[in-house]
């Protein structure tokens, strides 16, 4: 077993990104054989690039709102929402809220690692 | 893109848990491609069973706090708590607080699917 806080790790905004506070929580600092597990802390008005890749996310929303647009629309986000994100969907998750939205995001690990 | 709301979802109590209310999110019900999310409602006194099993879990603490048990010892649990329960690991969660504790677990999707 190996546990850690997300305190304790640094934060950093990807490329792409404005307002988010990204860390990684489970992937290969614990060996993780097959999903990593991350978190994304973003801003209000902040987000996260628009965009595409082949995997696929599965997202829980811990608190704050705000909303996921794709590429016909969009939907709202709220605590206690759970989002899969297809392979190859165009999406971007936008905090359209007053207090930072948080969200725990798996993926699958990268197959090139 | 599909969403849902834990409180959609039916809870359930697996056997050999104690005062777990246990929802799958992001599953077979979204065609759930790698692995699996679900959420642990655990009342105080409450835990899952002490068991092993050949798969790992990714388990974040959204809220309330308790322990993992171990094998040998076990460790506090807090929210922001990130676990990585390695395969064949014996471990049980434990709600030693005085409020619910709710946490986020992933699995690998079962393999006999």
């Amino acid at each position: 077993m190996k546990k850690l806080n997300l305190n304790d790790i640094q934060g950093t905004s990807p490329e792409g990104t404005k307002g988010v506070d990204f860390r990684p929580l489970l992937t290969d600092n614990v060996k993780a054989p097959n999903f990593y597990m991350r978190i994304f802390s973003i801003s209000p008005g902040g987000h996260t690039p628009k965009h595409n890749h082949s995997w696929e996310h599965e997202v829980f929303v811990i608190e704050g709102s705000g909303k996921i647009v794709l590429k016909n629309g969009e939907e709202k986000l709220s605590p206690g929402d759970a989002v899969f994100v297809e392979p190859n969907e165009l999406h971007q998750f936008v905090n359209s809220g007053d207090s930072v939205m948080r969200m725990i995001c798996v993926i699958p690990k990268p197959k090139n690692d």
